[in-house]
């Protein structure tokens, strides 16, 4: 055997920025609400048991049976490419296949976007609160993060945008989530949508348009994403993940072509190609029309989930608990008075009730009290009863907690 | 509509590594040998009328029809962590299922060792001729590169690599292929094996232990991968793609623990999770007890088709040309007397006889002209008899190269 002077494991040197990687008292929350006994809000998930999980199977049985290189690396599937033009055309985005480039993700997506357009130590601009998997991303870059509020009816304060970029900053790009915003729950202004293309164009700025949700709208239509205004600064980041199941790993973008050549090059040192067999399996599934028929339900029982949750918190929370109705996505965001800690409620509904979600302050991007006082409520995880109990529990925690709170300050 | 006072699309800042990628001429050669009327030697591909379809087939509807969940985001399949502590014990390898790390590949696993032990414009090691795809891994970094040469018989000089470190050198990572090396075919001897750990423990530099190969050996057993001896400071890299599907898309990295953490960041942000899909399909395929019986047939038929490749060169090829034959993996490297151009020679190949490889130069990590008279040929994906018809053609390609090159000469 080898002479064992080995000096501690732990001395391998990381880079710098993972060097402050610490699991945060968060996770550790997080991960207690995974246990089966917690009814949890604090996922994104969709529900499994709407997955059109017979339709895959006989897809993925008839992909296998009739091609062997299903298993083969191979070059992006232009069938797949097809089927994501006439998707897109939905969002009234009208492009062509060699705009779409194929992903294993809406995640991978914005991984390559930024690995192409930002450089270590350069500058992002994105909302105070902002999707913690992006944060997750742009990390490694240690980049100057610029943030802008964002008003619960309209989104993001595109004039503080403007008002950044006058004074002269300039991004790497803008990450922008347009409908059914993760955490907020809230859709861009129409207005604001044109406003905020004008400002890319005007000033070089590319944009990566998250949109994860805008195929998840239950009261009519979503509005036209950015990329349906502009195809030269608008890099657009879809998936089927919430709209089919995540277990598919198949996304796409949609940018401008100047692009292509590095993303490509990015997604092969990424992970070769997206999986061959995922890609045709799910090519299958459209071919055999079943999306338009998924989505409609999808949209039809996501809004009662959300119906369920809205009229539950009426009737079990504060009256000066603030929330909005999303048109679009997975989340309610429920604002609390002033000063309420939804990080000490997070611990007490789980201890005491059995019940989960997420405190607000966990998408702050600066301030670690941004937020502090809300609490981001999934609703498509759970069916209407479910919500309607798991609301009813949460508002007990909110008395219970408010009550303590008062007798304390009576001492 | 908006203005259209766009500046052109093309003037979107890109990040610096970025702006210097340039489709090169060999791949568009390559792009060329990707078509259905070349025979081909180029890419590694495994040999898709040997993948396990009809097993996998039957894994995955029963993964599908027993639990929905299988379409879900979840956390890495412990069961499949369990086959793959198994399957590292035929490499002498014993680990712990805390030590196993799911991947969507060998490709990603990579990547995110990258992410975690590289800082932008730091050092990494590795061999003059090296496998493409990891070059790319660290092309955005802009790294300091510091290489040494490769014995033929022996694998990458250890003692280079003990004179850079004894000079001061300290590379975030040394990075080898230590069986069935890509692209030179060669594996490590035993004694260099143990030399190495020792300097990576003395030196306190990690190794990256790319083993894509080391369960594809033709002649007996393999030597024991790095991991084997070291636990502290190797990071072993190994995938189901070449042992199973390239489209499954499953890897796996076996780490010191002190990186998990960092590397569970990174791989969330990369893509959230690898496909639950194919890790509960993979899991279920191993389960059924296919894999033994599945490698040896590999195994049987890829050192006939290695044989079948030796026997054509020599008697097709000419004297003065020189390889080894490979233990382990889908390469032989060949080299051709000092002088020949075989870039040159992949020209003429596709053109005349619709035959393609990779010239050996398309490895080479800094001087563009190492490699430039060797050829990678794949043995892989062909059967012998188009092995036997390829080596033929590519023989005649040799012979009037170098008559054309002799009368130039004379004249």
């Amino acid at each position: 055997m080898l002479e064992r002077n080995t000096p501690a494991p732990d001395e391998i040197s990381v880079a710098a920025w993972a060097r402050s990687i610490r699991r945060s008292a968060l996770q550790e929350m997080l991960s207690v609400a995974a246990r089966p006994d917690i009814l949890s809000f604090a996922l994104g998930l969709p529900a499994a048991e709407l997955f059109p999980v017979e339709q895959y199977a006989e897809a993925s049985a008839r992909v296998l049976a009739t091609d062997r290189l299903a298993l083969q690396y191979q070059p992006p599937f232009a069938p797949l490419k097809r089927h994501v033009v006439a998707l897109m055309r939905e969002r009234d985005v009208f492009c062509d296949e060699r705009q779409v480039f194929l992903t294993a993700g809406a995640q991978q997506g914005m991984n390559l976007l930024a690995r192409v357009l930002l450089d270590p130590g350069g500058s992002v601009m994105m909302e105070e609160l902002a999707y913690t998997g992006f944060q997750q991303v742009v990390a490694p870059y240690r980049p100057e993060v610029l943030t802008v509020p964002t008003d619960a009816d309209t989104g993001l304060d595109v004039d503080a945008v403007e008002s950044l970029l006058r004074s002269g900053a300039r991004p790497a790009f803008i990450y922008v989530v347009t409908d059914g915003h993760n955490p907020l729950g809230v859709s861009m202004s129409g207005e604001k949508r044109m406003h905020l293309v004008r400002l890319a164009r005007r000033f070089r700025v590319p944009i990566v348009e998250d949109d994860a949700y805008g195929l998840l709208h239950y009261d009519g239509a979503s509005l036209r994403p950015l990329r349906a205004f502009d195809g030269d600064w608008v890099c657009y980041v879809g998936s089927f993940s919430k709209i089919l199941a995540p277990a598919l790993r198949v996304g796409w973008l949609v940018v401008p072509e100047p692009l292509l050549e590095a993303l490509s090059v990015v997604k092969e040192s990424s992970d070769i190609n997206t999986s061959t067999f995922a890609q045709r399996g799910v090519a299958e599934l459209l071919d055999a029309g079943h999306l338009p028929a998924h989505l409609s339900m999808l949209r039809r029982e996501y809004r009662a989930r959300r119906d369920a949750m809205d009229a539950a918190l009426r009737q079990h929370f504060p009256a000066e608990a603030r929330w909005n109705l999303p048109t679009n996505g997975l989340f309610i965001w429920v604002t609390l008075p002033e000063g309420a800690d939804a990080g000490e409620l997070m611990r007490v509904a789980v201890e005491q009730e059995q019940v989960a979600f997420v405190p607000g302050h966990a998408f702050s991007v600066k301030d670690p009290r941004c937020g502090s006082n809300c609490m981001r409520l999934n609703f498509s995880n759970c069916d209407p009863a479910r919500i309607e109990e798991g609301v009813k529990r949460l508002g007990r925690v909110l008395r219970s907690v408010t009550s303590k709170t008062a007798a304390s300050a009576a001492l």
